[in-house]
């Protein structure tokens, strides 16, 4: 009987990874930032020295209506709005403050309707709670209507700057994408590292590609927002706590396989990961451009800055997410 | 008679700029970046370089309803909702695609509601025009309710990664804040160089603080979104054209000197800068901790990762900006 | 040779209805309601006197993300956010500028994002140009990002009050509704009159019935939102100018047939009846309650009040409206 | 010792009310309308016949940014934004579904943010919450982040039609308006019945104006919403329950007095009538031009016609009211 089997008939492995690795208490009562902690200066300083060519390549998904979310949830693509535009100017039908603008001047302006969880992000720890707890044994209830009270996105805003490395599973398995529903194992981690001769060290930001992104580009987004999906398999979460890794983030919609593997769960990873080990996960980064970059030098450590964009009292937003070789 | 009065009484200092420093074609027909094309592959390993200690700095005002914006002109602080929240988790009212949650879990999703030039923001090319064109000759009429489909903040999610400078003006006049309406000069912005002893070289981002913000945070925002403030003088045009910098950003509503210096214009700095020379502009950048950080070594240089958030077809858009030093 | 194939030969019924129903004019340079305007006081004190039993039907859908919107052409279902919950009140965690609530109250606030288009609604007379022209000649470029100066929804707020009539279309023909593209003619208006024993006056607000809405409530909405429709006929617009008509009402997504029946057109019943007539158009009301009331006692006239809300400036809004009996 | 005195003594005058007045199941216990079942079919029918002239006025605040909130506690006033234009029409930059436009057709199409209570609307029974119960005793829990499950202004969509009497207390007073603080009492609302000559029946919709709107028209909004306002006085909870009136709408932001005449409390007029009546108050109603109306003629009474639009689960929403004369 496998490691796996045996968890699932016991049905106790969530309570016992997050028995296991919960980090409640370990940066202080007042932390809330969690595994973020893990990125010191020293670590910073030294992950800027991987900068070798100075390509900057994004790995943000853009935020139009051409992007995955069908709604459901009141999740939905992001919605534009022209405040002003160039052909209010061409047809002299723009003004400031109640006047024309002099000098043959005009403007564009934008506004935007954007679910923070639609696109490339990374969830904050506001984002997930557990028998009426968040992280580092918050309560829920300090997340309401308002906001989150403790735990918002702000608190990330120079945070998530560090060291990137790669794992890049289907090229490793010569591949183009996972298939759905494959759950990505500490082998296939493992092994992925050593055939691209990177090592994971604390706090690392550990970049998972499963090539789902690249096979919806192919052939629609069908149900990327929320079906099945390759992703990392619940029993990843050991490694990811012992490596003192500080954030993953993935090119899927939620970082962990789906259907999921726990009976009677949803989304089960997210529980131990972000409510007790604090740690920040990044979903739907676009991975492409960075994979087809490292498969051609065969470096696949890069400096990374991706601070989430500081939206108070929010359970996750967006970055702007460069990878610098 | 001063260099200025004389520009003003002949009234042609914007035609004559614009004549002089436009880039229009330099970078091919197709350009869409501007002067972000000064940042090369050599200047971002150089700029790299920068981090010394390893210590991030976020440049970014929080998102929320404390921000400076009134509602005039469309511009207002950012709203959020909340999709899901903590509370509804501990009323047990939360439920996921119709059903309950499994596993006592509980999550919280956001909405915001966004004006993209609200608070620290980059301006595309495409939010400014002059006489019917944009930045490049592009016609204004390509950017309408539909959004910008050419110059749009998505071409510059890979950009804006390079070696920052601050040139802290108030701090080398040995005050805490420049007055509302003082044009800062091109012998301050030297001065202050050379006080600083920091070289400004071509690519750079330069960070010009006035204070004003700091005086904001003391005394109330006032007017600051669009009433009077210390900022450039027009006449730095040459100076930001010559260096042949990738972008000036600063910590004001709008870069530029208020009361503008030119007779019957508004934010006419804007023109030959965006317009033509395609100059990206910051505003509303949060120097504070920044410079605080600068004085403190003395080393006014940095790393700096701040490229916008891709949102498509708009006129500018936040980015989530770090100085690492 | 039918009348109908003539016209499509020539390929100027367009112009041929543009030229002989316009009233461009008739009610005065200024004029922003249109046919409206049939509605005369003595017209709203007679049609009150069709209230014989006090029932009061409304003919709205419900403003809720279940509507036929699929996010096409930027209309979407109405999203809705909690801006304070009674779960919130229930934890505890409730405050009004920033104090506690006493006495142990609570309470719940809303904002909703809003097409106006998306559900039941009027056209103002905004809605549609033709040739660089809205209604009365007004130019279309008055109409621009910050709204429109003339034409808006406002205009309408206390218009629309008046004798109802229902044209119960497919009842007449002894079937549950009319198939997609069939279109409904003249001689169907006057013949389902005819059958309802009930009389067309003018400055009525003509109700008329395809089932379509009754079909997707069954079947799903489908391509309701733009695709093939049962509707009004282009040859019935003068029935419609000639009857004096205030307004036209239906229960399908665009009032007039899909695919629609002019060669290289898009629905060019709206050209001649809201840029030249200002006919003011209603689309997606839910006739299906009041149709079954009609049906029951064999009375197929009512007083409505169906005034649209005033969004200022805007090419069209939902009402509440409601059919008095 | 007056009778206020004394209540306010004793601190029980709000329980001793919500005792006295509750309708908690006097309408079944799945009631979710309240007063509104006083509106019967005949009083429909009788309220009709107040129809003599036909003209139609409107009671409706226009939506746009010249209302009177502040920002405030998630209240502003609506913004909205086009998603299609005229200038973009004319300037030859709009299309449909992918292609132009044939025919020279143009169109304008808008989105608006409206917080459902920012100007005119009614308040839904979902509004207000008692120590974890709304009206009727459906928990508060019921009215999460999703929305109301029960109570929700849908529920309203085919109600608040019948007979609105005006109480123009100021002119009754012989005043422009009522200064700021002042509570309406009993007393005052009997005696400018029997000045106007009409007389309140079970099932009204009474309308009672304050003049504060008008004094706001000319003097600035300043604190219209949420500020000193004239009112309903919290002893008029008894004429208002034993007339049995279905709805009560003001001029003011809401509807009660302010400052609040109990100690330690916050619109405590709410209470009882929204929670425990089920009463429905209308607020920011305009009553200029129907009071002016009512002046002229000396008739106070009117067919009305107010339901709010069905927004599915919401705490209240506007209606395009219209009083009919």
């Amino acid at each position: 009987m496998t490691t796996h089997a045996r968890h699932i008939e016991t049905g106790d492995v969530l309570d016992e990874y997050v028995a296991k690795y919960t980090n409640w208490g370990k940066w202080g009562p007042d932390d809330q930032v969690g595994t973020a902690n893990y990125i010191s200066r020293a670590h910073v300083r030294d992950a800027s020295r991987c900068v070798r060519t100075g390509q900057v390549v994004s790995l943000a998904m853009n935020l139009d209506e051409t992007g995955p979310q069908t709604g459901a949830n009141g999740r939905f693509n992001c919605l534009r709005y022209s405040v002003a535009s160039g052909t209010d100017h061409a047809s002299g039908a723009q003004s400031w403050a109640g006047k024309p603008l002099p000098r043959k001047m005009g403007y564009a302006d934008d506004t935007v309707v954007l679910h923070l969880q639609s696109a490339t992000h990374w969830d904050s720890l506001a984002h997930i709670f557990h028998d009426g707890r968040a992280y580092n044994g918050f309560p829920a209830t300090g997340i309401s209507c308002r906001g989150a009270s403790r735990l918002g996105t702000e608190h990330l805003k120079d945070r998530l700057v560090g060291r990137a490395v790669l794992l890049d599973i289907p090229r490793a398995k010569g591949r183009d994408w996972l298939e759905d529903g494959y759950p990505i194992t500490v082998e296939d981690l493992a092994a992925t590292a050593e055939a691209e001769s990177v090592q994971i060290r604390d706090g690392d930001i550990v970049l998972v590609r499963t090539g789902q992104m690249a096979k919806c580009r192919q052939q629609g987004w069908g149900t990327y927002a929320g079906g099945n999906a390759p992703g990392l398999s619940f029993y990843t979460i050991p490694w990811l706590a012992e490596n003192e890794i500080a954030a993953v983030a993935s090119d899927t919609w939620g970082v962990e396989v789906r259907p999921n593997e726990l009976p009677d769960s949803f989304q089960p990873l997210h529980i131990p990961t972000i409510v007790y080990m604090g740690l920040l996960l990044g979903e739907m980064f676009d991975l492409e451009q960075f994979a087809a970059a490292c498969a051609d030098d065969g470096v696949y450590e890069a400096f990374i800055s991706a601070p989430p964009l500081p939206f108070t009292g929010t359970a996750g937003a967006p970055p702007g997410p460069v990878a610098i070789r």
